[in-house]
């Protein structure tokens, strides 16, 4: 924590604990970057992975977001998980479950050997137990693509869980108050179009889990 | 779209088309919200409504995030849905299904009446049906809340929804290629911990939907 990433709302949801940090990062397929460009700033969704006490994040080499983080371009990365809905019996005290973690600094590129492993570490975050049965990235694959670690040394953390906060003057009220959960789970697998007939849905697939 | 919002990477996911993007604005519960400070971004997630051209945003009078986009400062409002992985039979050709919009802009305060029902629009939003039985915000709670309304009007949307796109040297593999959907939807919703015993669990929640 830094002057800059103190939370001063709601201070009691400010999270210290390393393990949520890493929890929050670790569910997280998409981080949100946030740059600056004349004053203006932009906020676009990457994919992402842990890794390490950074954050990875792979883009095209032609992209203007990874061009600017590459120069060393100062930058936001947030992630966040909206884990349900909390029924007050008040729209005031009507609020969220959420969990958010926010990142300052800017990226260093990988590169050489630690760039080939880091692609191995996103695929394998994103798509667990699958790169056995696909082929190595070719040369000019791993040329187009631009792999950041983002520091997460300068980071907030809030979590909100708790029991809906009413009012005492509210409690007695005969409004239904709790929580609703809010779930996100993979579905069932599609076939693509094209593919080969009598190919099986791999087994992994079955065990990913987000959350 | 302006110079400042066309998309350059992957172009054919742009969507020019205004149903799409009001559509990904009225599935969106939370909106990441960037601003500069001392030329530093920062991204924080914030809840939202759909409102007409404009997007409802709400916050504590006290927070700075809601303070500096009172005063007007350049914004940049994100909303992103993730829907699905892309198993390609490649590790270069994995992707996301998702939808993502951005706007550009500066926000506007809503205020007197138009602040009330603002703020019932952002509850019905959220919790649709449920104002009906809760009490009326009291003037304290107005006050103590910032709602304010973040134009539509310069924004870029991507879709990606496709077919994994292999190459066709990598058609003929024995990989399986598909879409796994990733859905997010509503649990079984908990009563709070100080419920008054045998209230029901109200009707409308069961019709609520996310997506």
């Amino acid at each position: 924590m830094s002057d800059r990433t103190k939370v001063h709302r709601s201070p009691h949801k400010e999270s210290f604990d390393p393990a949520v940090a890493r929890s929050i990062v670790e569910r997280a397929l998409v981080a949100h970057v946030a740059i600056v460009v004349d004053g203006q700033p932009y906020s676009i969704p990457v994919a992402c992975s842990p890794y390490g006490d950074e954050l990875l994040l792979h883009g095209s080499t032609a992209s203007r977001l990874f061009k600017l983080l590459s120069d060393g371009a100062p930058a936001c990365l947030t992630i966040t998980h909206v884990n349900g809905l909390v029924l007050a019996r008040s729209s005031f005290e009507s609020s969220m479950h959420y969990e958010s973690l926010m990142a300052l600094g800017s990226a260093r590129i990988v590169e050489g050997n630690e760039k080939v492993s880091a692609l191995d570490i996103l695929t394998d975050h994103l798509f667990p137990q699958r790169r056995g049965e696909l082929r190595a990235s070719t040369e000019k694959e791993i040329k187009a693509t631009t792999i950041l670690a983002f520091p997460l040394s300068e980071i907030s953390v809030k979590v909100s869980n708790g029991q809906p906060d009413d009012l005492e003057s509210d409690l007695d009220s005969d409004v239904w108050a709790g929580i609703l959960p809010i779930k996100t789970q993979y579905g069932v697998a599609i076939p693509a179009d094209n593919l080969r007939p009598g190919l099986p849905i791999p087994d992994y697939i079955a065990t990913w889990v987000i959350g």
